[in-house]
């Protein structure tokens, strides 16, 4: 019987330490450093001999930084002897270029599955991928989290009457996500339509459904810049929505994205820790939840070889 | 007839200029820039469809950060039908993590050999590597290039008798190199050889061969922190050299290295080019040289398909 193991990188140790917790287990034993000219030193302090090792890291940014600890480390695990090298990526970075947009341009959600891959990974676990295509482009077995029932669970408690509620999809993309929301809360959807009139033309938001004197609720997979949500949230009010709540799996926000939300109509924004909030990305407007019951969900199953799919929606 | 394109990444545009110009061509035209996240962002802005493009980049610090640039652009320069992906890496970072040297450490030499090959490299062209077993690392073309006659060659203008210089390994691993310079100048070696005589003793610097009353010219590969290399000059010294030089490939020259060279005994270090310079990293006491003939005549070689054998020594 093979031993199972949790190894934490640096991008999310809180995550790795409470997905541990929750297992009723200890994190493995490694250092991550740097030599004097940057290069990761990665050293794994036990043996991991003939176990199932289970290496959470999220490629949120520095991403370079954070993609090579977790290639390094994969190497080192699978030279180490391990029997299973699972990689748990609660946020799996450079996802959203997963298409050739324009001529010459790479496809980074692709190349990143390669080089785990060749780094030795034998199995990647990930939550709410930007498109789920990007799980054909492994090889390897994949299983695809979803945190919707996490973020549904959190509005269930607020007791609002399903009928005075609307789930909103930020773009045609996103509708798939906001209908699986809109059935746990038994509320309708609406969408947000962006449309360009003309060329060099302002672009005029149409919402798509009846918001009118609804709590409106915005769901999107990742809020970054927060752009796109609080120019939404503007067109939902004007719309005659009576507040408006946004929530998102990954909260990327980088740049404006704080003074933006808390500048904006948005009530409050829920979040969930699939990204390590730095003390520059908090706010009294983000709440934030956490995904380590989940994810240790999914670590006791795929080492258990029970179905992970239970997990899905 | 494919056409040659060359290509810039961040890590050292001054040296890609500098090639471009030796073949009398212009650098391809690409932008890398940053999403608000940070991840990276190329496009290339020229069509290479059927050409045989050659992208210049070391992985020196931040070595993530441009390794990542490199594999991205190499996936994009791939996906945009080039006929040949060839990777030009005057400084090949991750090389001395090239062994297990203990138990369950990665293999990082090996690992970027990998990512490499899983972008869509099919060639590569590198310079000094810390380890020549490196190159077995790859299963696609390598050609490896030498600084050795660019050190030497300079070294000659300084017009010391023969008779009073001698070249110093500062280690057993670097002997080769000392006597290809060797050769070249027409002066004898000597080794410095460290050992510790019991557990927790002093390292001593014991010198093999005759180094009194002449020039001694130390070469090594990379001087990273300048710690062994300075120690080294010192030794010498009290062995009765009458001054101390010393060059090498890579001039990494991380942490404490230039208050240690400034504060040494070595009159000068001749380093090359392959890694850049940045102005904290500049000192009177360093001679930079440059390998952009080198790599031109190498890129030139392999573009013809000749053979880039007699740029190895
Ligand atoms: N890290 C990033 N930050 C912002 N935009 C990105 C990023 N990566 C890719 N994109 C762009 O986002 C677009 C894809 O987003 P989407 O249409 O939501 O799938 C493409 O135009 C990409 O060039
Ligand atoms: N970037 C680095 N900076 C300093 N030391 C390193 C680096 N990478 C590897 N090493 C160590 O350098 C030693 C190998 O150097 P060498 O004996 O010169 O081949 C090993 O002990 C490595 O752990």
């Amino acid at each position: 019987d093979s031993k199972l193991k949790i190894f934490s990188l640096n991008s999310n140790n809180p995550l790795a330490e409470e997905i541990a917790k929750e297992m009723g287990c200890e994190l493995g034993k490694s250092s991550v450093k740097h030599f004097s000219d940057g290069e990761i030193q990665i050293s794994i302090e036990e043996s991991i001999r003939g176990c199932d090792v289970f290496i959470v890291q999220s490629t949120s940014a520095p991403v370079n930084e954070h993609l090579m600890e977790l290639l390094i480390m994969v190497d080192a695990v699978k030279r180490a002897s391990a029997r299973t090298v699972n990689v748990v990526m609660p946020y799996y970075g450079y996802a959203r270029q997963d298409r050739k947009a324009k001529a010459r341009e790479p496809i980074t959600a692709k190349l990143v599955a390669n080089l785990l891959e060749t780094a030795g990974a034998t199995r990647v676990i990930v939550l709410d991928l930007h498109a789920p295509q990007i799980q054909g482009f492994f090889d390897i077995l994949i299983d695809h989290l979803v945190a919707v029932p996490i973020l549904s669970d959190y509005f269930k408690t607020k007791g609002f009457n399903p009928d005075d509620v609307v789930i909103v999809s930020p773009d045609h993309g996103g509708v798939t996500r906001a209908r699986k929301m809109a059935e746990r809360l038994k509320a309708p959807i609406a969408i947000i339509d962006k449309r360009r009139p003309k060329p060099n033309v302002a672009e005029v938001m149409n919402i798509v459904g009846n918001v009118e004197g609804k709590v409106a609720i915005l769901i999107d997979d990742i809020i970054d810049t927060a752009g796109t949500i609080t120019i939404g949230a503007n067109a939902l009010l004007e719309a005659g929505a009576k507040e408006v709540y946004a929530c998102c799996s990954h909260p990327v926000l980088s740049g404006p994205a704080i003074e933006r939300i808390e500048n904006s109509v948005i009530k409050e924004l829920v979040v969930t820790n699939t990204i390590q909030l730095t003390e520059d990305r908090k706010s009294p407007k983000i709440k934030q939840l956490s995904v380590a019951g989940l994810m240790a969900d999914a670590i006791s199953r795929v080492y258990e070889n029970k179905s992970v799919s239970t997990l899905f929606d």
